[in-house]
Formats: C-alpha cells, structure tokens, sequence
C-alpha cells in the first residue's frame, strides 16, 4: 500500500512525516527540474506555511548553490514543481522544511536519496533546523514504513527520553541542527562544491569595496 | 446521450471515470494544443485538487518528455487547454492524473487515443500511479458506457474480490503502477523515445561535474 | 424593445438564447477584434462557467483556425474582447459555447451571421456540441423575437416531441452535432480553408518524425 | 456646490446621470490620457458592472478608431485613467456607457466636450445604446444641475410620455440609437475619420483572401 | 510625541489632516522615487478609497508634468512609493488627495515642502479640489499641532461660518478650488515649467490633424 | 531552545522583539539576497502591516543605499527573502521596522550584526523611528535572552520610567530616533558611503535644470 518506502534510491523524492491528530504519517515529497524561467510551483493541497516552507527551502538553497555543487545559472534556466502526494489530502506546517533543501538539492545535482532515510524539521533561510512536534507519533511512523534512519532537530533531542526503548533501538536516530548535515546524510554520496567566477558588474563604484558574495555568506 | 465512449480512435481526448455519491459516472478529458508561450489552462469548473493534478501531470511530462517522443521546444511555443465537459458540472479529485497525461501525450505526439479505454488514477512527478477511490462504481460505469478496457492503480487491486463477477467478465481489467504502463495500453500505437542534444551552457564550472539532465532521471 | 433581432446582418454579432426561471430570452453575444497580444477579455456580468464557455470557444478556434481561413498569426497580434449584454444582468451557464465560436469567427474572418439566426448548445474543445437545458422555453423566446431558424444539439432532439406544434411549423429547427455545421447555417457565406507554412523549428530532433500539427487534428 | 457643471468646455470631462434611491444625479465622469503601454485603470469605488462598461467603452473604441480620427499607435503608447469622483461613493450599473466613450473620444483627440450636455445609456461593442432606468429622476437632476440638453437612448422615449411638460420644455432631448450621434452632439466640434495603411503582415496565406480590418467593420 | 510637525523643511513629506469619530488628526503622508519601472505603490494600512486616491493623484501628475518641470521620463524610469505612518492605523477616504500631489510633485522636483503647512481636499484627474467633511475637528487637531498654514476646498468655505474665532486668528486658512493653488502654497519654492519635445510618432496618418498633448490639456 | 541568540556574529541575522498577549517575545529575523530582478519576497506567516513593514524598509534603503555603501544596481541583479521564523506561528504590526532595514544592509553590505543586540521601533521612508507599544515586557524578553543592548524609539523613552531598576542596569538601552543611529550599534563595523554616478539620461529638458536625486534627499 501507499505508505511504504520506494523499492530504490531516486532522485528527487524524499520522505517526510507529518503529524495529525490521528497520529504520525508518512509524507512523500517529490520535486522535478523541468526547462524554464526559474519559477516555482509547488502543489498537494498545501497550505500557506508549508509553501512558504518551500519558498524558504528555495530561497536558502539559491543563496548557498555553490557548496552543494549547484551552478546559480541552474535556477534562471529551469522551472521547479515540488508536490506532496497523496493530492487530495490537506497538508500544512513548517516541519517539512529539511525535507524540501533534501529534494531540491538532489534534483539539481542529480544525486538519489537513500530510502530509508526520513527527515522532519524546519529549516531557516541559513539553514538552521528549527524544533518541531509531534516527534514521537512521526517516529513510530516511520517505523512502521520500515525507514532506518531518522534526521530531527537538535533542539528536539529532549523529547527523546519519553520514548518507548523500542524506538531507540530500532531507529539510527540523527538530531541535526544544520541542513548540511541532512544532505550528508540523506543523498547517496556528498555534493562537492563548486567555484563560480561571476561576471563583474560593470558599473561605476567608488569609496567602499563591494564585498558581498551570495556564496561567501557565513552559516 | 452524452456520456457514450466516441465512435473513432482521437487525438486528446480520453475516458476517465469520476465517483460521485450518486454512483460512478463517465468523464470525458480533452486537450488542445495551440501556438503559444508554455501557459497550461484548465477548464471545465475543476476544483483545486483537479487543477493540481492536471499541473502535476504536466510538470511529469514536461520532466520525461524524450522517453515519450516529445521535443522539449514544443513545450515553449506552444499553450495547452485541458478542458472537462460538461462545463456547468462540479468536478474534482486527484483520480484523473493519469487520464490527464494520456491527453496530454496524444496531443503533443498526435498519437489518437483508443476510444474504448478508460483509466482512473492518481499521478505521482515521476509517473507512478496511487491508489482511488470507488473504483466498484467507476467500473459499473464504464461497463454502461461501453468501455472495453479500464487501467486503474495496482495499489487498489485488493478492491477487485468485493466485484461481481459480471464485471471482472466483461471487461479487461488492467492494474497499473506507473503512467508509462497507461501510456502503452491508451494509445493506438507506443510514441517512441527520441535524443535531444541541448545547446550547452557557456558558464564557468569548476568542480564538480554538472550532470543532472531531465531526460535521465530514474523513474 | 431590446431584445428584437438586429435590422442587417453584421460582423461579430450572434444570438444565443438563456434559460432562467422566468422563462426563455434572447441573449446578444458580441465580440470585437482590435490590435493586441492576444489577449481575451469576457464582460457582461458573466459566470465562471460562462467566463470559462468562452475559454473554451476561443482554444477550439485557435486549433482549428485554418478550417476556417483564419491565419494563426491573426490571433498572436490582436486582442479579443466579447460582451453579452444587458451588463447589469448576470448570465451564466455553458450553453452560449456555440455562439462564442460564432461570434469569433465572423469577427477574425470578417463575414457577417444572419441575422435571423439563434443557437444554443455547449461546445468541446473539439467542436462537438453538447446537449443544454430549457429548449422549449428557449425556442418560445426565439420565436417572439422573429428569430427564423434555431441550431440546437442533436442530443436534444428528444426533446421535440413535447414541443407545441406551432413552433415545429414555424421555426426551422437545426440539430446540430459539431460546431462546423453551425458555422455553415450562421454565416451569410461558408469561410473557406487555408493552407499555411509554418516556419520549421530549428532544433535538433534525432528518432521518432515530430508530426503533430495544429491544422491537422482529427476531430 | 459640486454637482454643478463646469465653468468652460473642457477635454475629458463629461456629464452622466446617476439613479439611486433618493434620486436622481449629476455625475462628473473625466480621464486623462498619460506615456504609457496600452492600460486602463477605472476608479471612484465603482462597481463590476461599471468598471466592465469602461471595458466595452474602450473596446468599442479602438475597434473604430480610425472613425473618430484616432491613430491606432495612440493606445499603444498611452496609458488612460477613467476616475468618477466623488471618491467615497458607491457607483455602479452600466448607464454610464456612453459617457465613458465621450470622454475617452475627447480625451484621444483634445476636442472639448460641451459643458451643457449630459447623457444616460448603455453601450455595446459596437456603438448601439441600450435603454437605461430611471429617465424622469435623471432628468430632474440634470435640470437642477442647469444642463441643456442630454442624451438618451432611443428605446427609451415611451418613458417621456410620463414626464412633467416643464422638463420636456426646459431641456433639449436627444434620443439616440448609436454612440456616434452622441459623439455628435457632445463634442465641441465633430472628429473628422483618418485613414491608415498597417504594415503588412509578412506571413505566408494561400486560398482564402485575409479580408477582415478593424476600421472596416460595419457597425 | 508622535503627530507633532517636522523641525525642518523636508522633501516629500507633507501634513493631511483625518477626521476620525474620535476628532481630527494630523496625518504624515511620505513618499519616495526609487530607480525603477514606473510602479506606484501605497503602504500604511490604507483602505480602498485612500488608494485609489493615490492612483488619481499619480495620473494627475503624470498628465501635467511639464508644467511641475517634471520630465516625464522621469516617471518610466523610477518606482514611487507612497507611505502613511503609523503603519498599524486604517486610514481611508479621499481627503489626502491634494497632500499626495504634493508630496509626489516634492520628491520628483526635489523642492521641499513647508512643515507648518497642512492640507485637506479630494483632488480630481483635472486637478480640481472637491469638499471634505469635518473641517471644524481637522483644523482643531492642526491647531494643537503647530501647524500655520491650512489649504482647504474652496466649496468648503461655507464651514468656516461654524468655527470659534480663535482658530480663524490662529490659522492662515487658505481656500484653493485647484491643486495648482496648493503646490504654490505647499512648496517652499514654486517649480518652474519645462517644456518638451516628444519623438515623433512615425506612423502614416492622413486626414485630421493629430493634435492631443499630454502637456497642452486645458485644466 | 529556540529563542537563545546566535553563538557569532552573523549577516542578516537580527533580533527584533515582540510583545503578544502572553508577554514579550524574541523575533529573530533573517533574509538573503540571491540573483534576481529585483523582487522582495516576505515569508514566515506575516500580517499585511508586518508585510508593508518589509515593504518600507526596502524603500527607504533603496532611496538611501548610497549613504550606507551599497551600489543602485545590486537592487536590480537580486532578489530578497525576509524570512521570520518560527514558520507556524502568526506574526504582525510595525514593529519590526528597524529591524527590517538593518537585515537588509548587513544582507547587501556583507557585514554582520552583533549578537547581542536586539531591537524595536517603526520605520518611515524617511528612516525616521516611529514609537511602538510594550516596550517593557520586550526588554524583558531581551533580558530572559541574554541581550545586551536595545535600541527603541526616543519617543518611548517616557516608557522608561515604569521600568524597575534591575532592567536598567542589565541592558544598554538606546533610544534612537533614526534608522541611521540604529545601523550603527547594530553591525560590526560602520558602513562606508559612495559615491555614484548615473548614465545621463540623455532626453531634451529646458527651463528648470532638473535636480532631484535619489541619494540627495534630505532626511
Ligand atoms: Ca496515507
Ligand atoms: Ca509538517
Ligand atoms: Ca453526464
Ligand atoms: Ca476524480
Ligand atoms: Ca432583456
Ligand atoms: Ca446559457
Ligand atoms: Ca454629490
Ligand atoms: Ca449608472
Ligand atoms: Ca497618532
Ligand atoms: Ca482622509
Ligand atoms: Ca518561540
Ligand atoms: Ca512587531
């Protein structure tokens, strides 16, 4: 059934998991790099926050391109749709943040994600993982989807003494606190940064040197 | 009446099978492409899962479209109309996705679509078919319709023992798990794949070697 | 009063026919062509499903323009604009599809619609005719305001049976079953067909024929 | 008070008739013609309904341009403004119409609009004037307001049998069927026609003569 | 505290004047030009009616700029944003006009604006100033904010029967019936015409002279 | 826990403070700049006041940028990306103002901002600091977070008094009553002025010499 973990690493897609009142879920997320303008689109009935959280996943992994390997000329050139089946059933909230960085950068560089792996945090436009909820209902989730591995929030790690010792035992559990340590988890091998030499602006400057870099920024 | 199966094989439309809490009902998805600038639009009085689906399937195409004979030029110069008569009837649903790309590759390939298929199924960005609902009553439906043949999601093929056996007779039942499966039983004859050598970007790359291309990813 | 037929035969100007609660009525459809983008605008204090009727007839047109000896070209350099009046009158409802496609191509092709005409029925984006509601009211208007000859879908024609005799004798009573045969009855003379050359595209297209064609879509 | 009419004949500037609830009214209705690319903005709260009418005034238009001594490159290169004040109140209905082509008409070619004239009535796209509600209390506005002659639409003059012999003495009235004889008695002095050659369409047509020109429409 | 004048003369801030239920208040109204596109945009809460007055006041500007000494390429090469503090305060109504003409003519000739001066009037696309309520409660609030100067509607100088006498010592009260009046009174110097040669138009026009002028516009 | 400040010194990382029904809160607020057209995109579940707020701060940077030694053109090659997380959570008002420009040029200088400095006032076009409400329950946020200094609105400094002592001694409060005092404290080092010149524009002007320039508004 619907649910269950991909027979083979792919490209693209990445497990999340939600978590409802019903408990915690399985969340596939696809993306695709299609030739275009640089728009995004993102669609499975989400609701606002969770576009957001693409927007954010996009806008972080735009301004940090470079370590993951990733030409900033990828983005102007290509249109990208990141979609969240099962369509018909509403989604929303912040913590499938680190799984959106996951998709988008396995897209773009052209490297699978591990199966087994599932993730769940809110990402920052530098990449920070913010703490989410519901940890121990997503972890028996994934549990019971036979993932192996789990990535969380680092801030999240006290929860993890209310869990029942099967779920410790039967999980490689991963708190992160950065999404580059998500990527090194997640993806089957390690992106390798690129240089980028831009072309220089041709416009009149004078006094202060313009230092700003896109790629250079601290994290 | 309307709601009988076309009397010849033709390009763009096909035969997807709504459910509604009257009973399962026929309907017909047609496409139109025309010379443009790559915008997609869907009528027919869809709600919003309907009009992401019909975005999902095209974000699919779009991504695999030398595997189905479709150079990625066509996409930009042309717009596409996916409409769902009868116009003044409410629809919507993710079950229409792969009927969705049927129309969309027989358009696109002039490939006519055989007149006596139906299909029901949602689409995943890489092709792959989940599961529907109702589908004992989308399948009375294509038998009073006609239909000889009906692809529906391998997923939902543990609904077929609640089937009288009248139907499982009648029709050839054709459990699919990816898009590509549909593609080869709608169409009248299979598009064939084509090479497409894209003009190379004059950017500086230092690094890693830039290798994603939208022709190979895994499926 | 309004709602009297036109005193000539004109360019763009159609008569469709609603159906509301109070009864049958004439509606004027209008459309001009004007230097533009190709852009089209719908007014006339119109529906969704009307608003989307007009979508419809415009894609169908533009697929099958050179049936009616309209260059492609026309379309990419003019905007569109068709009005229903009364303006402060809500319309809507898909059975003005045929007249859309009326008004559109006396106006691209410049050749006037008899004026002694109405038509009501729902169109496809292939020019097939769907069948609508309230003929018998629909027909009681025409024939008050003078209106000669009526196109209606051949899926209604069931429904000349409960129609008074009087209006049998006097209205000559059209069923039509693709938009083609109104087009033949509409227009004071038949458009005749064109041939075009499109510029070839460029681009490097190794395996399967590139075949599709616009003009040449069966239907 | 405002509500009077203006001083001088002025371009743009031209006098409608309103009809609420508590009566009749004078309403001032102005545009300006700015550098721009072909955009029309409409303000002063206005309705659907009267927004649209602006729409169809403009269409109307540029469709007869030419008839009015309009170059088509003038709504290209201009953008245009139609604002009704008093800005804080509610308007809305179509009976505006043909007040919306005066000041557009006067506006495009500089010639004044008779400071007192006041007109009532629906346009369509191609010029004809619609009845309108609502005579007697506009006109008793009219006459307040110290206009001398207004406008109407001919399909309204079984109306004037109601109205009081001192408005029908005091006031010249002007039935029309077509927004040229409004054009006529409005401006200061009438538009003389233009011709235009356009640049051929370089575009390869066989069989069918392209015949359709916008400034040739019949109307 | 907030509400009280500027301790200078500045460039593109200028005083209005709200009238709430609870009594009249001072209204800082600022704007800046940005290199840009032509945009116009209006931040601070401002209700539909405020807006459009915006809009009004741009299209005024833009209509009459030579006589401001304001080229009008000036306007297709920068963006302009229209701000009223306090951000979380609604604010509505059309009475700000005359103040977003001249904060605009300020920031795009550079001259400053007095800061005892405030002002209150609803502005037309001609530039004529219509009345506003609650005179009485605005120059009160302008009174106890140090103001000097006040332009109001000449139409409104029926209210200043009403006023107690002190406020009529107190205040320079400057009845204007066209924003030319305020620009004069407003600015700390009064900006000089221009004039301008347009490029001319190179297309074929025959018959009636093309004689309509953005600058030559009777007002 | 989420809510502690950064351990270093970051570029476009800042702490602005809000005050809910609950008591005072840390914001931290975060953007980047990637390449672009100019656009400014605002995520992180922002009310329409918080929205404009962003909206302001851009505005005024943009029409001051070279006070602060950033280049015209860097505005038109990029896009921007103000993120507030927690994503979730609801967030609005003006408060954020100053807040908003010091992220933007520590983001479009490269500088980064201290750590230990958290800030609140609203911001004009002007830059001028607008007074805010709560100011006592954010320094406690402040305080509980381990920031060292404030900057807050001169006009709240009456707030002060009601502060109790052990407030006073803890935190460096500094009231500020331009954006430009807070971009002092605020980053590492003080950005350096320069110097522009602009590409004439090469249109006719007589009579006024035409003096306005975007980085020689008085402020
Ligand atoms: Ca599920
Ligand atoms: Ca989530
Ligand atoms: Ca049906
Ligand atoms: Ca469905
Ligand atoms: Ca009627
Ligand atoms: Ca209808
Ligand atoms: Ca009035
Ligand atoms: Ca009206
Ligand atoms: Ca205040
Ligand atoms: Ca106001
Ligand atoms: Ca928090
Ligand atoms: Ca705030």
């Amino acid at each position: 059934h619907y649910g269950e973990t991909e027979l083979e690493d792919m490209v693209g897609i990445v497990t999340g998991l939600a978590w409802t009142e019903v408990g915690g879920e399985i969340l596939t997320i696809e993306s695709v790099m299609v030739p275009g303008k640089g728009n995004v689109k993102s669609t499975g009935k989400l609701g606002d926050v969770m576009q957001e959280s693409v927007s954010a996943a996009f806008s972080y992994l735009k301004s940090r391109c470079l370590s993951y390997g990733i030409a900033p000329t990828l983005f102007e050139k290509h249109d990208f749709h990141v979609h969240v089946p099962e369509g018909a059933t509403p989604k929303d909230g912040p913590s499938a943040g680190i799984a959106m960085v996951t998709t988008l950068v396995s897209v773009m560089t052209g490297i699978p994600i591990r199966r087994d792996i599932a993730m769940t945090g809110e990402i920052t436009l530098r990449g920070r993982v913010l703490p989410i909820g519901g940890l121990k209902e997503k972890l028996l989730a994934a549990l019971r989807a036979g993932i192996k591995t789990v990535c969380f929030p680092k801030e999240n790690e006290k929860d993890l003494k209310e869990l029942p010792s099967t779920i410790k035992k039967s999980l490689n559990l991963v708190p992160v606190s950065h999404v580059d340590e998500v990527i090194g988890y997640a993806l089957v091998r390690k992106p390798q940064p690129i240089e980028w030499e831009e072309t220089p602006v041709g416009d009149t400057v004078s006094g202060q040197k313009q230092s700003p870099s896109e790629s250079s920024l601290p994290h």
